[in-house]
């Protein structure tokens, strides 16, 4: 993300958890602490794991609240509560900066390319601030309201969304491959009528292909995203069946030792369970 | 179907059920009984509701196994278990006649715009004899195997698939109004992105409006074909543990009264168990 | 059971589908079908595996509809589909036989010590004259209602119970083993307060010794079980969420290979699941 | 608790949220604060509703980490994390004061007539030295461990175990009510038998009444506890189907306006979900 933002023109000053991955950046600024990174910009983007990571580098001691000029922008891209972003527009509230919540979708393949998708929500003039920006990481924004915290919703909705595929995926060829059936052929039947959407072939070509490390998006925070879909939706007295049902395949596939794999290694454990060893051919 | 095969310029002779039926499907023969539809044909086509219509009109006294031509060809359209599939095989190469699995995919108004995706099983010449038909009646025929079963298995795991983005729908859809998302910039952002298939677009559409009369395919039906992914799936010791969730969310349509709707009636399940009273607009 | 009303003075002919079971059971005569079996006696107790065995035993050509003589009954023990006692209560009837459902619970050791117990329905006056019968049989009998196949419904209903408590103490054992909880402190605890019911001591005492070998109850008889009861509510449409977890629990222990193992081996796959590989010690 | 110590003559101060519950207790001191309430005490007792007030009243500002003697013993007997009995066991360590997790089990009438369970883990002379108090508040200890974190997964698991029997009466009681099954009869068949435990009476008791409010245990402070298990699972990789599903049934009876009834009200939209409207009568 930060090479596509130096490729367009932008003066880019980074801080990285681990030092070692800025410094691969050339003609990128590195920065030694959140607040030194930005101190005096327009806007600043975090990009972190989890709320732990966010909330320290936003609301900790040298944190970006702190140190973000009033009326800049901090565009939150991290994939986090609903609580927390709420929590993070309040403090910028305070501070006279202003707070926008712009989660992305795409594996990193599709950040490299600047293929991401965006759900941005927050004020409409700030958003339309940030709109170059957005064209130069992904390749669509995508509006949902104006309190920031709408999009964190999306987000989890989508990566929800996502995670289901990737069960009924993994349930769908798991029977295939114990009734007879061609896994490929089925896949190429779904993906060509009513499922011919970029997640199922993304996914179904990595289910078949059986490679489940390195992990493109590794099943712990997987898990980390159910969880916190299953949290915002129990504060709103919504029950998710499906959605528990992904979390005890994600536990599962970590309890039985796959925590570095892809989230999709979920395809396996349904295999396993169906009797079969491998997940790659057909046997029926 | 049949008006379709009618304009495509072959000879038809039908057998209704309901009598009634037939007689809208002017120059189109009817017959008095499966028997005699299929005296001296080359090709029988059955389309019909369930394992129990199948059997009577296939095996039955006056079945079609005893009346169709020494090597015609029966094509089996209907959604049907695994079990009676391989039964009828078994039946008519018994008889010297000749069996494809031809199950299809598509709501009624895709039966009559002929444009249904058709999954297709057996014989690689009796296929291709029947490839002319196919292209008739939908605009993609999917060869899964020569073992006619196997496409039932495709359309069964077919059907678990579309009833699985149901269920993730509907209960995205309850979260997201709950937490002040609308729903269709929720739809919208899904199918512009990496939900963008024809799957997600009719029936997140259908749920937004939430219009489940008159069923376009009724809760019914799609319990049945769940019940039938699930029993074929135990025939080969595979949990299906999404369309065990499915299952339970069918039957409390059904126990709540919606036995008539159509099957994505289990969004408004879900928004009620949501605390939600409808599943038009949204609310906070 | 049969050496029970020997015992108790009863004239007993046997009729076993493997011959070689009969012959150990001195003092008994040995009959060559169900219908010789039956012939000119007051009351057949049928005790068989399944409804295709009892099907076949009962309603089949040489079965105990056709040969039992006029006002005798037939006490049917096993367990069976709720259709299934439905229809051999109507062919009873026809004959002028009377049929009384009286399944009965309880592993083999109780079966051999007298020890079952008996849940019956049926006409009050042919119950009262089989209670002599019952009282050899098992340790109490309990009046369901007047229409055979209510017993058929708390059979189903108490071996889902029983499949519950497997469950739920197998998901138990395997949170307290890995949380550091000495498991049979914690079975202790529980058996020795509100779960003080032998149902949780004979199984909570099988899960911690891990000795799912011989099996008391093969796991694809209570697999067996728990479809019969999701097919008998299904007909009267309503859900049962943990039965249909248990099901996938019980087609995994199958998948994995443990198809003869004691259906509490689930216990077996929740440990392996949760990352533990034996089920036997304390292992934080 | 407070007026059965008293009862058994010790010395109690009592501090409570509510001020006007402590002076409902006659002969008892009132401290406004929990730091007053156990200035020089030998023994401190905490019995609060969740994480977030034993945290306050614990390790808050004027809580009683700060204000109890050095040696003296806090008995935690909430229902809590199991995160924060570590936290708490850590913070009193450093003060050179004792803890002791002494979680009880026993709806209010139970607390009232010293009739509670009580799971007890600690360092085993602390615990000794808290014993009489035990034997006045319950009728049973039972001593889990010597690290106290562990009394609270007994503690959690028991309560997941309650639950388990809540949601496995509510569906087994709403298949025989839809079956014709008398419902009684199938309570006292199975609690005459294998069910023969106190937990199976006083549910099946509550379900058979419908009489859900006033609340015993409210179902919020259900899913509280299943929220808790599934937390402290989760952080040693446990899968918990069954503690799923009931998460979904709380929350669904939260969404649908039950929040202030038991948490045995699932029985009612278990017996919803199947199409009946009441849950007291028998009704085919």
């Amino acid at each position: 993300m930060a090479r596509n933002l130096v490729k367009a023109g932008h003066e880019v000053t980074v801080w990285n958890r681990t030092r070692a991955k800025t410094e691969e950046l050339k003609e990128i600024r590195s920065a030694a602490s959140p607040a030194e990174a930005v101190a005096g910009v327009n806007v600043a983007i975090t990009m972190l794991a989890d709320d732990a990571a966010v909330e320290s580098v936003v609301l900790g001691e040298t944190g970006i609240v702190g140190a973000l000029p009033k009326n800049a922008i901090h565009i939150s891209c991290s994939t986090i509560s609903v609580a927390l972003s709420k929590r993070m527009n309040a403090a910028h509230f305070k501070q006279a900066q202003r707070y926008v919540a712009a989660p992305v979708f795409g594996r990193p393949e599709a950040a490299e390319a600047a293929k991401l998708f965006i759900a941005v929500a927050g004020n409409v003039n700030a958003i339309a601030e940030c709109q170059p920006l957005f064209s130069v990481l992904g390749q669509g924004t995508f509006i949902i309201g104006d309190e920031p915290h709408l999009a964190n919703v999306v987000k989890l909705t989508g990566n929800f969304m996502i995670a289901t595929v990737l069960e009924s995926l993994s349930e769908a060829i798991a029977f295939a491959r114990k009734s007879g059936v061609d896994p490929a052929a089925l896949l190429d039947f779904l993906t060509s009528t009513l499922f011919n959407a970029p997640v199922y072939k993304t996914y179904g070509g990595l289910i078949l292909e059986g490679k489940f490390e390195p992990a493109g998006f590794v099943v712990s925070l997987g898990l980390k995203d159910i969880r916190l879909v299953l949290q915002a939706a129990e504060a709103k007295s919504v029950p998710l069946p499906i959605a528990s049902v992904i979390r005890d395949r994600f536990l599962t596939a970590i309890g039985r030792g796959h925590q570095n794999s892809d989230w999709s290694v979920i395809a396996q454990i349904a295999a396993e369970d169906a009797g079969l060893s491998i997940t790659k051919s057909a046997d029926a």
